[in-house]
C-alpha cells in the first residue's frame, strides 16, 4: 500500500521549464556555422532539453532508460484484439531474452530496459461492463509510478521512455482519449495489433459502453485510470508525472503512452512540458492525444507496435540535437563569414 | 581528362533490385514475434535493403561514408543567397576542422567523411545569362563522379551519402528541378539558407532566365548539367549513378541531391531503385524533386542546411531496420502466440 496521491500538491510540485537556459541555447544557436534555424527541429530541441535541464548547452543524455508497464485487460476476452492474452504473459519473457522489437532497438540505441509487471495474468475488470479496477487500486497503481520515476532519476537516468505490453491496451487507451478529448469512438478506435473488422466493430462497442458507464469519472483522472484504465496504464501515468517531477525529459511512444500522458496532463498540466512526441502511430487515437496535448511528433512511419519502440527510434534525433549545440564550431571560432550585407547586392 | 559518357551503356549497367532478397525478407518479417507490418517503414527499409544487397537478412551497413561535393556558383554574385560566396571554401576548412554540423552529425553516425574539392573558388558560369561549364567540362564531372563511387565501394563502402556545399547551389538545384519536372519557378525557388525577400525575387529571375537559355537542353542530362548545373552537381549525379551501378544504398539529402538524382534519374532510371529519401527540406523545390523521383522522406524537420545532413540523421533508422529483422526472435523461437482463431472469440 503506497500513500495516496494529492493531484493538487502534484500539479504545483512540476517546476517550469528554465527561461535562461532556453534563451541561453537559442542564442548558441544563431552563433554556430549555419544559417539561423537552418537545422529546424533538431534546434527546437536543443533548447528544450536546455529548458528541461536548466543549462545550456544540454548536458548528453549519458543515462536512458525504457521502462515498460506490462499488464493484462479484461476487454481481451471480448475479442477486440487478433492476439489471445496469453501473448502479453509470451512477451514479457521475450524482453527477457531480448528478442523482442523494444530490445532490439533498446541495444541499438544504447538505452537500458526495465520491465515492470504490473498485472501480467491479473486482467483488470471488462470496462464496457465494470471498472477496470478499483479507485484505491488506481491511487495505488500511480503511486508506484511516481515511486518507479523517482527510482529511475535517483539511478542516474537522464531520459526515460514509458513502453506498454499487453494485449487489449489499445482498447484501453482509446477509452481514455475519448474521455479526456471528446472524440467519437468510430472516430477515434483503430485496429491495434492488426484486428479484423468484425473485431473492430467489437472493440468501437466496448469504448462506447466504457465511456457510458464511465461518464462520471471522466474528469477525475484517478478516478477514469481505475473506470477505463488498468493498473499498467495508471502506473504509467504515474511514471510520467514524477519524471516531470524530477525534471527528467520523456520521449513518448505510441497511443498508450499518448493516453496516460493526457491522464498525466490532467493531474498536472505542466508535465507536459517535459514530454517530446517520438512518433505518430497509424491509431486515430494516439494522432487525437498527440493534437490535444499539441505536441508534434517527431517521426511518422507508420508504426503500430508499441513496446516504446517509436520511442527509441527518435531517441538518435535527441542526440543529434545535444551533439549539435554542444560541438559545433560558433562562426568566430571557425572563421566563417555571416550572412552578406545588402549593399554587397548588385 | 576521364573517359566519355556512355548513357545507354550507363542505363543498362543498373542492375535490378534483388526480388528473391525481398521475398525473402518480407516473409521473414512476417515470423518475428510483433503483428505484421508493425513496425511500418521500418519493415520497408529492411525489405530494401535485401533487394539492394540481394540477400535476407540485409548486412549491417559496417562502412558509411558521405562525401560531400563543395563547389562555387557564378550565381552567388548575382545576390540569390543570403551568404558571401567565400563561405564555401571557409565551411570547407571547417569540415576538415570537424566543426560544421555534417562533421558533428557523421561523427555521432559512425560515418566517414570525403570532402572532394570539385570548384571551390572556381565558380561555375552565371546560368542565367551563360552556361555553368562546357560539355566536356560535364562529361568529365559526371565520371569522376562514377569512379569517386568504385573508389568508395572498393573501399569498402555499405552505404554512401552524397552531401552538398556551395554557396549559391540552391539556385542551381532549384533550376535543375524545374528543367527536368516542368515545375515554375515561383513555385519551386525557396529561401536557400535565408535569403531575404528581395533576395528571392533575384533567385526566381535567375532560375526564369536560365531556363529560358538552356531550353534546347532539358532532355539530355549531361548536356542539361552543363547548362545550367556545375562541376559540383555534376560530380553529384555520377557519383548516386555509380553507387546505383555498384549496388550500393545511397541516403539522399536536401534539394540539392534530390536535384542530383534528378539527373541520375534521367541518365539511368534504374539508378533510383537504390536511393533511399533521408528527409524532406523546407525548399519547395525539394518536395517536387522527391514527388517526380517518386521517393517519400524518411524525416520531416524542417531542415534547410544540405552538407548532408539531413541524411545523417536519417541512418539510425536504416540501422535499426537492419537490426529488427536480424535481431528479432520468430514466433517460433520465442513461444509466442500468434493471432487467436475466429472461434475464440464470441
Amino acid at each position: 500500500m503506497t500513500a495516496a496521491v494529492d493531484p493538487t500538491a502534484l500539479a504545483a510540485s512540476i517546476p517550469a521549464l528554465d527561461d535562461a537556459a532556453m534563451t541561453a541555447a537559442f542564442e548558441r544557436q544563431g552563433t554556430l556555422t549555419k544559417p539561423p534555424g537552418a537545422l529546424g527541429r533538431l534546434e527546437g530541441l536543443s533548447i528544450w532539453l536546455a529548458g528541461v535541464q536548466g543549462v545550456s548547452p544540454p548536458r548528453p543524455l549519458a543515462r536512458r532508460r525504457l521502462v515498460v508497464f506490462a499488464g493484462d485487460h479484461g476487454v481481451a476476452r471480448l475479442g477486440v484484439s487478433a492476439y489471445p492474452a496469453e501473448v502479453t504473459a509470451q512477451m514479457v519473457a521475450n524482453f527477457a531474452a531480448g528478442g523482442a522489437a523494444c530490445t532490439v532497438l533498446a541495444r541499438r540505441a544504447d538505452v537500458g530496459i526495465r520491465v515492470v509487471d504490473v498485472a501480467v495474468g491479473r486482467p483488470s475488470g471488462a470496462i464496457s461492463v465494470e471498472p477496470a479496477i478499483s479507485l484505491a487500486e488506481a491511487n495505488d497503481a500511480f503511486a508506484n509510478g511516481l515511486a518507479i520515476a523517482d527510482e529511475e532519476v535517483d539511478g542516474g537516468a537522464d531520459l526515460l521512455i514509458a513502453g506498454d505490453m499487453g494485449i487489449g491496451n489499445s482498447t484501453i487507451a482509446a477509452t481514455i482519449v475519448c474521455a479526456v478529448t471528446g472524440a467519437e469512438p468510430v472516430a477515434t478506435v483503430g485496429r491495434g495489433t492488426g484486428v479484423d473488422d468484425a473485431g473492430w466493430s467489437r472493440k468501437v462497442a466496448v469504448v462506447r459502453d466504457a465511456l457510458r458507464r464511465s461518464r462520471a469519472a471522466t474528469l477525475e483522472p484517478i478516478a477514469l485510470l481505475a473506470e477505463v484504465g488498468g493498473a499498467d496504464v495508471a502506473t504509467m501515468a504515474g511514471f510520467l508525472v514524477g519524471a516531470a517531477r524530477r525534471r527528467t525529459p520523456v520521449v513518448l511512444d505510441g497511443v498508450v503512452s499518448g493516453a496516460a500522458a493526457l491522464v498525466a496532463s490532467r493531474v498536472a498540466p505542466r508535465a507536459v512540458a517535459y514530454f517530446a512526441a517520438g512518433h505518430r502511430s497509424t491509431e486515430p487515437a494516439h494522432r487525437r492525444a498527440l493534437e490535444h496535448l499539441e505536441l508534434e511528433p517527431l517521426l511518422d512511419l507508420g508504426l503500430r507496435l508499441g513496446e516504446g519502440t517509436g520511442a527509441l527510434l527518435a531517441l538518435p534525433l535527441l542526440d543529434a540535437a545535444v551533439a549539435i549545440i554542444g560541438e559545433m564550431a560558433t562562426f568566430d571560432e571557425a572563421g566563417v563569414a555571416g550572412p552578406a550585407q545588402e549593399e554587397e547586392q548588385p
